[in-house]
Parts: C-alpha cells; sequence; structure tokens
C-alpha cells in the first residue's frame, strides 16, 4: 500500500506539474499551488490502491491505470476541500497541515476544490488512461454517478441536514447517507478496476459488491476512531463529530455493536471475492486493515 | 435563438427531475431543488445555441446534440452559482432572482455547483449523448479543458486576483484572463459542433476560430453594457465592476475603442465561417447579435 501511495504521490505531482497541461495553457500559480496543496502529501491513497489492486485482478496495470487511479483521488482531494470550508465543516486543520482555505483562502479554496474535480474527468477522458475510448466513457460516467448528486455530493448535503436535525438518526437513514458520502467512491474504486480490465458481469458485480461492504465497514472504522481517537492521532478535533448530532452508526448502535458490524462487513467483503481465488488476497487484507487500521 | 432555449429549458428540466437518475438512486431533495434553480428558468442559452447551430453545419441534430448542449450549459450554470458566492463576487440577485446561496444557503450552493459540474461529465459521457464513444471522450476532455485550471476556473482566480490588484492592468493580461473566465467555455460551444459533427481539421479550427473572437465580442460586450447599464436592466447592481478595479477592456481602452474592438472581434468571426458559405449564416447572426444586444 505504500508502494502504491509513492506511484500515485508522484504521478499526481507530475500531473499537477509545471508541464501537465498542454503548452500554450496559462496556468494560475496561486490556483495551481492550491491544488497541489489539496492533492499532494497526503492520506493513506486507498482508493487509488483499491482501483489499482482492482484491475490487477484481470492482469491490468501501468501508466493508464496509474491515471485512473489518481482521477479518483483528484475527487475525493476536492471533495475534502470543499468539506474543510467554512459554510460546510469549518475545520482548519486536515492530516495536522492547514485546510486550504486556510493556507490561502476560501475563493482560491473553492476554486481549487472545482479546478480538482474537473481536471479528473480531463485525466480519466485521456486517451493516455486508456486507449478503448468506451472503457474511458465508461470510467467518466461512473466517477461522475459516484461523486454527484446521487453520490457523494448528495451525501454530503444529507450529512449537513442531518445535522441541523434535533432528533436522533435511524440506521436506514445513517447507512443510506454513509452509502453516498464516502461508499460511492470507494465502490467505483473497485467497479473502475473491473471495468478497466473488461470484467464479465458476474465479476463485475463481484467487485462492486466487495467495494459497497469495504465502504461501509471503513465508515464505520472512520466513526469508532473518532469515538475512541484522540485529537493529536487523527490531526483534527475528534469529538467533534458527537458534539455536532453527527449522523454515525456508532452514536445509533453504540460502540459494541457497530465493532460488530464493522467486522461483519469487512468479512462480507472477503467473501465476495470467493471465485477471484488467491489473486483476492491483497484485497482480502485490505479489509482486514480497514477495521484494525489506527489512523 | 428562442426555440433553441425553449428545447434546452425542457430537457434540462427533465435531465433534473424526478425520473433522471436510476432508479435506486437517492436524491437529497433539497440538493437537487438548488441545482435546478441554478439551472432552469434562465439566460439565453447562449452556449447551447451555439453548440447546437455549430453540429448544424455538418447535418448533426437530435436529442444526443442536446444533451451536449445541456452538459455545457450545465457547467455555465455551476460557475454562476460558485462565482455568487459571498467568498467570490458576493451577488444576492441573478437576472433578478436571488442567488443559489440566497434562495438556500451557502453550503447548498456550494454542492449544487459541484453536483451540477459534476452531472454535465455524467451527460456528457453517456452513450445517449452521442453513439460513438471517441466523440463522448473527446467532449468530456474538452468540456473539462475549457473548464478547468487552464480555462474558466483560471480565469476566476485570475479575475480574483486582478480586484485585489491596485494598478491598472494590462491589455493582454486582461484578454488573457477573459479568454479563459467566458472565451473557453463558448469557444468549446462551437468546438464541440465540430467534434459532434466529424469535422475535418480545417473545419474544426474555423470554428474554433469563430468561438474565440466570438467569445471575446461576447465578453467586451457585456463590459460594454455594465459600464452604460442600469441596475434594473440587468438585474444586478451594475457599475459595480468599476468600483472593483475589475480588469475589463472598456477600464483599458476606454469605451469608444470598446466599441470599435468588440465590432472587429464580431467581424472576425463572420469571416472565420466564409469556407460554410450560406450554412453559417446563422452563427453570423450570432455574431451580431453578440454586438448589438441590450441585455
Amino acid at each position: 500500500m505504500a508502494a502504491v501511495a509513492g506511484d500515485v504521490e508522484a504521478e499526481l505531482d507530475r500531473l499537477l506539474g509545471p508541464d501537465a497541461l498542454s503548452g500554450e495553457t496559462t496556468r494560475p500559480p496561486r490556483l495551481l499551488a492550491a491544488m497541489r496543496h489539496a492533492a499532494l502529501g497526503g492520506g493513506k491513497r486507498l482508493r487509488p490502491f483499491l482501483l489499482i489492486e482492482s484491475a490487477r485482478l484481470f492482469g491490468a496495470g501501468g501508466a493508464g491505470v496509474l491515471r485512473a487511479a489518481c482521477a479518483l483521488e483528484m475527487v475525493h482531494c476536492y471533495s475534502l476541500v470543499h468539506d474543510d470550508l467554512p459554510a460546510m465543516d469549518d475545520d482548519d486543520l486536515r492530516r495536522g497541515q492547514p485546510t486550504v482555505h486556510k493556507a490561502f483562502d476560501e475563493a482560491t479554496a473553492i476554486l481549487a476544490g472545482d479546478a480538482l474535480l474537473t481536471y479528473a474527468f480531463d485525466v480519466m477522458g485521456d486517451i493516455a488512461t486508456h486507449a478503448d475510448a468506451t472503457v474511458r466513457a465508461k470510467l467518466v460516467v461512473a466517477l461522475a454517478r459516484a461523486s454527484g448528486l446521487g453520490g457523494m455530493a448528495g451525501g454530503q448535503m444529507l450529512d449537513l441536514e442531518a445535522e441541523e436535525a434535533r432528533e436522533p438518526h435511524t440506521r436506514n437513514a445513517i447507512e443510506t447517507l454513509q452509502a453516498m458520502k464516502t461508499g460511492a467512491l470507494i465502490r467505483f474504486a473497485s467497479e473502475a478496476g473491473a471495468i478497466i480490465g473488461g470484467a464479465t458481469g458476474e465479476q463485475f458485480k463481484a467487485l462492486s459488491e466487495y467495494g459497497r461492504t469495504l465502504g461501509a465497514a471503513f465508515q464505520i472504522a472512520d466513526d469508532i476512531l473518532d469515538a475512541e481517537g484522540d485529537a493529536q492521532k487523527l490531526g483534527k478535533a475528534a469529538a467533534k463529530d458527537a458534539d455536532r448530532n453527527k449522523a454515525t452508526l456508532v452514536a445509533a448502535l453504540g460502540l459494541d455493536e457497530a465493532k460488530r458490524l464493522c467486522n461483519e462487513l469487512a468479512a462480507c467483503a472477503c467473501d465476495a471475492l470467493a471465485s477471484f481465488g488467491e489473486g483476492g488476497e491483497t484485497l482480502r487484507a485490505l479489509a482486514g486493515f480497514t477495521v484494525t487500521r489506527d489512523h
């Protein structure tokens, strides 16, 4: 996972480097710097790892797959920039570093998020990502659906509305919210590997189910960490979630039941990969890592 | 133009309607309502008209072209939502109606912009837009490039920086800024028609040059209207631009020279269409309309 994270970091650095866009294009330095601040130097790169490992199940790899993984990561990074804005979660720190609107300003942060999201589709749709235009168009549409009204952006809307609510949230509402806000992009990661690899219908379904359950487990694990974590470890104000009537399964079910559910979902994720045999070992290990990680 | 605007309105209404996304998808009502507020009920629909008329030069038309035109309009509408935000231009009214962050709230407006931008790529990449995946992928990439760091978003960044500057702006800097902020998307509109229509390299170049010069003329005309206009006619506080050290060619060259340049650019736009003969008449008329419009 660290090796993939290194590859992703290097490719993002190149994609957001001085020679990335075609020669005649003007790149406003402040905006590019803010995009780099948002996209570089951070994170586990879970989604790229998942995309790359899913594609590897079909023997697909190389520069094009890495580009697709980076396009996906740009969408994730844009969402963090916008979620951190004062009008949203109003966070000053992310991974111990100033958030984009703190390091630059609010307008620049909004534009940096916009430009990262836009650039993701540029990278995904470009011929350098896959020789087959049908595959590229499928990836673009699937990424857009996972990220938009019916996916990540819609989930963030539901999350903001949930914070405003006075009454506790139902388990069903929380699961829908989380499947959209964080689940959809994680599910896309494994589905994208299947699309790139030319999976059969059955194989696509298996990876989709893996991504769905892994994403759900990942979010619960995150909420457990938030509930248990200390501020220093996470690099942001922990226990903030509880203050805000955040919609989490830890709040709805209690810590023990949430832990049980998280393990169950991770086991389902592993089961979904049965047909891939030993080839699925890395993705099974990722499911295990998701429930045991401490950051 | 009114007929096309009607078609675009109806198609946007359908694309943002209750049955637009696939059956199982949850559509947060507040977010969808904000997207509709941003996209429906307004404007000349210049960009869609331009795309549709450019495609018509090649005999291309129908539902797919209308979808592409609507995807483009979604990108334009998202940019207005984000530009109106308090951290950006801080506008309360747009076409006499409350802006999205006034009608809803700031967080919802940010998300509605994000979701419209994202949905544009969903619509553009979908097989319903064009049977040939190569064409769809080309449209996606070209739209992303026109909208992102090296295009519209980058132009907005330069515009915000220009406002902060104390010294007057050079003509060259203003032209670059405007070619990015408003020009790139207008240029894309005519190029997209060429891509959809399967234009030759020469035909593509001609439409690209038409779009470039039309976009430049359009922006100068807009700045002239702002300089001359009254608040009621425009539905927003006019003369606001002058207060803010906005980078406009009216400010840099004076009103008379700006008018002369605007007419010259519109004439260049018409000239670029020479090879299309009588087929280019509507687009020539559009260039004429651009310099004579009063709203």
